[in-house]
């Protein structure tokens, strides 16, 4: 009994454990005794110890192709009989031909304004049960494994010690709120309420007599680059004190954290280990990461490599 | 010493002092005791356990014009030597005469744009500041004292009651996030995070060097009436169980929450108090109460009659 005891305490004293010692986990350690130590010259009371993730190629993986545009082709090709002016859409072609190159020159905007059409006229249960039942059966082309089991085990480990540590932690994703909230709070323990994502039109009506929301044909916000810092002010109204994101599409949600007064920190996960993972970087369409990698030491930002800074990338690992 | 321990202990069982004992406080109490206690056939796990409060007329007073309406005169008046062309402008006109026969026919949204003109252009630090300077000095016509002090006790006490039974409170309201942000958090324990509002349209750029977020002259959302459910769920992204209103913009938010299966609870403040606060409902353009007054019974939402089930409007009454 007294040996188990000792090694929970121990366990308690060594955060992150799927992080390799080395540069990264020294500094956000040290960023997190800086800001939480009632005694330390950078605390900062609970109250404004924010931190916010990107999700996409940050908290899970992104290859090789957005999770949820995996869900709109399945989404698109079910509603593509009811819309025959689609033949003629770039993007439908792209989507159905699963053309990688063209999906990627075309870029997230008329991939999330096609799915917007696609699902237009469901109401937000019914999408939500649509989300629900893909997640349940579909499976990573090179995992073979249920999409949510892609998570980055590291940074869960460091979702869950900022947490201790008096954290309260948001994401904020180019992806929609209503794709991640089914499964996130399971995932990373993250609430539907602090999660900040694009946002498709939903209108107020009533229905059979009772009142819905029922989804339209556009979107009202996309949550991407500049769009970004914009969705965390409209959600939260503070800055955080924390970033984290892995491609350009987070580069103003970093530039707005650190610019802030007092210890801040902002860190890139480098996708760098093609066999764990993927790698890629500047030249990638999907999580492009360029002006990040460039700005990154100017603005003490630390960049993780998935290679050497992680132990264990995903949880099933050997 | 052990008298005063009795005390605060007979305090702790006695909830909501500020409400007389009646149908509406013994209604909010059963309704508590119903969703948090795990041996009730309506326990609700704490994460469900939502509320959502409107907030001018149901957190603080409406009268004789809604608080950020007061503001926006201010701002207006000292933004219109660059806007010439207001003086042609209908809801410009009705601020500067203080008319309020055509300022309640106009309605928030106008008023709402004249204001998003007016402080166009400003970094949304500049305009917290602004918002901040106007609190500390400016006094309400009827009680001669900050608008700050208008907020109403039973309904402090009521949030405070919720929150240590394991509910999270949200504010939903017409008026900014902004103009509520920088005071929720002390008059009502509500974090900026938990605030929905209006909003009006920011726009990342640098400046000087610095990444900034600056206002543009237009609303991007507007959350009153059928766009209060929208703000909920792009917010939440849950249905509420208790929603808390006074106006027939909550009528909608009152309508969605109710509607969800299991135990919920629809709230009304009603304005019966002339002597201590103010009298109104059908007939008043601000704060209207129409459709709430009739709908109420059917739909078996409480209406709170301020005159009678209040003991104690504001903090500051003798």
């Amino acid at each position: 009994m007294l040996a188990v005891a000792g090694a929970t305490a121990a366990w308690a004293q060594a955060p992150l454990p799927s992080w390799n010692d080395g540069a990264a986990k020294s500094a956000i350690v040290a960023f997190v005794h800086a800001v939480s130590d009632p005694r330390s010259r950078d605390f900062v009371a609970p109250a404004d110890r924010i931190a916010v993730f990107d999700n996409d190629g940050t908290l899970w993986a992104e290859q090789p192709l957005y999770f949820q545009f995996q869900f709109m082709l399945d989404q698109v090709k079910a509603a593509a009989p009811k819309h025959p002016e689609w033949q003629q859409d770039a993007a439908f072609q792209a989507l159905v031909k699963q053309d990688k190159a063209a999906l990627e020159k075309l870029g997230q905007k008329p991939l999330l304004e096609l799915l917007g059409v696609a699902n237009s006229g469901m109401t937000v249960g019914e999408y939500d049960t649509t989300i629900r039942n893909w997640l349940a059966t579909a499976r990573h082309p090179k995992f073979n494994r249920p999409y949510t089991d892609l998570t980055y085990l590291p940074m869960r480990e460091l979702l869950d010690y900022l947490r201790a540590n008096g954290f309260k932690t948001f994401i904020v994703s180019g992806g929609s709120s209503e794709f991640m909230r089914p499964w996130a709070e399971k995932a990373y323990g993250i609430p539907p309420e602090q999660i900040v994502g694009s946002q498709q039109e939903v209108k107020f009506e009533m229905k059979d007599g009772r009142p819905v929301l029922t989804r339209e044909a556009k979107f009202a916000f996309i949550d991407d680059g500049p769009g970004k810092p914009v969705g965390i002010y409209r959600h939260l109204g503070k800055r955080p004190i924390a970033a984290f994101g892995n491609s350009d599409g987070d580069f103003q949600m970093l530039q707005v954290t650190t610019a802030g007064e007092g210890r801040r920190m902002g860190l890139i996960v480098h996708h760098d280990d093609e066999q764990r993972e993927f790698a890629y970087d500047r030249q990638s369409h999907i999580g492009k990461l360029d002006k990040g990698l460039d700005a990154a030491p100017a603005n003490h930002w630390i960049v993780v490599s998935m290679k050497k800074d992680w132990r264990k990338i995903f949880a099933f690992e050997k």
